[in-house]
């Protein structure tokens, strides 16, 4: 990284096509990371056949020590994974892998299938990782700090209106993934439907099809209490982080969708 | 595949805490593949480094030729992918690839972090890749038939509702990728949260941590016009597709957020 960039290289530079929507903003890659609530991390699990695999997993990116200068690593956590946390086990033994996190905002239907698209984030990680080690004070420290922030993704405060700490067994049998990130890129989509000039000039199929945005969020619903809950009341902080997050999620795919494309834009000035 | 379901080989057999999970039902996996919006996929650029790709991309499952008895394919469309598409352009030019689809259906809370979970459907697909080829008459009815079938999954319908057929120029540009699919498997959870004996046990955690799920669901919103579309009322088939698809997600998030985990139902008899 440098001025909050992502360097390009052979590995991260989007070719091609996808090159208009390209950024390499670190704050940007963060925020995607850290917004979608899946992410897919793919490795070869046997480097003489270059087959990979795919999982989904929980995860969020986070600078260790919190008040250091160490840039943010991806932590991921899922008990999908034992395959992939057999691979490596400490920093040394750590394995290549590809991180991929997507947001989908809306469905642009344009005046032909050739310029159908989506509104979306995208984000796309390469580096190297390993499996947190909690054999050592630090390793343990740093464990029960990602296992925080993991945790604390997918509702914001829910650590803390938990049974916390972790006991022993609990903390050995957790197994969090760290992904020192090595370069990145986000691919962006923002706006409305583009079409090309030809199909503009045609009244009768301007007049046939219709053209817009399907504007697409995740949507959190109303909780659900467990048959053994014991809490009446749905707490204040989830209720809160249910809400806010929807709001944040509608405003953002609803913006997207009622932007015009660049280019068009510049045509009427 | 046999009897309708995916083989277990070494490539899709779900290890350890995974197990309880996996399904292997083909139908199931083919309807997590066709439900997601968005799927994700991997391959390996350079078979000297082990270093894999992820790149997001639209794609369905189908059979073609439609009426035979071929097994389904997946066919993958997005300009993200100049750099995949150069990777092999005819069957015997294909390369491995893994495809990977889910959907979040609620996030689960439990009394522990330990136990928090997600309820999601997730396939995992193995196979090899190849991009369409139009240059004989057969690869190009396969590849328009695909253009169709992957359009319909945005919106269904759709395609005869836009400027079709594609021109020479749309047909050359677009490349849609096909993965015969080798190996499959898919993990599936969809029931309330499951805390451990001990903690069940604490009526003081019981009492101050909320647990129960929260139903996730992607929600389309309500169509937002190109500032150049002419067709003033959002046809019926665009408003149909939203409305139904919005229900369905909804009933199913809402289903598994209400149902009781497995072995809870079993001591309870």
């Amino acid at each position: 990284m440098e001025d909050g960039e992502y360097i390009k290289n052979p590995t991260n530079t989007v070719n091609r096509h996808g090159k208009d929507y390209a950024k390499y903003d670190a704050d940007l890659i963060h925020s995607i990371v850290n917004t979608a609530s899946v992410l897919h991390i793919s490795f070869v699990p046997d480097p003489s056949d270059p087959t990979p695999i795919i999982l989904p997993m929980i995860g969020q990116m986070g600078t260790y020590p919190p008040s250091s200068s160490s840039p943010p690593a991806i932590y991921l956590h899922g008990y999908v994974s034992s395959r992939l946390m057999r691979l490596g086990a400490s920093p040394s033994d750590s394995f290549s892998v590809c991180v991929c996190a997507t947001i989908v905002d809306g469905l642009v239907l344009a005046l032909t299938p050739f310029s159908h698209s989506y509104n979306y984030r995208s984000a796309v990680l390469h580096g190297r990782a390993y499996a947190l080690d909690d054999s050592t004070e630090e390793g343990r420290q740093e464990k029960l700090w990602a296992m925080e922030l993991v945790t604390d993704s997918v509702v914001a405060g829910r650590w803390e209106n938990t049974r916390v700490p972790p006991d022993g067994g609990e903390l050995q049998s957790t197994r969090i993934l760290k992904v020192e990130v090595e370069s990145a890129s986000a691919k962006v989509r923002d706006f409305g439907p583009k079409d090309e000039r030809k199909d503009l000039k045609r009244e009768e199929v301007r007049e046939k099809v219709w053209t817009g945005v399907v504007p697409v969020q995740e949507v959190l619903g109303e909780p659900v209490g467990a048959s053994y809950n014991k809490v009446e009341e749905v707490p204040g902080y989830l209720r809160e982080y249910v809400r806010e997050r929807n709001i944040e999620a509608s405003k953002y795919a609803r913006k997207t969708a009622c932007a015009e494309p660049p280019e068009r834009k510049k045509r009427e000035e």
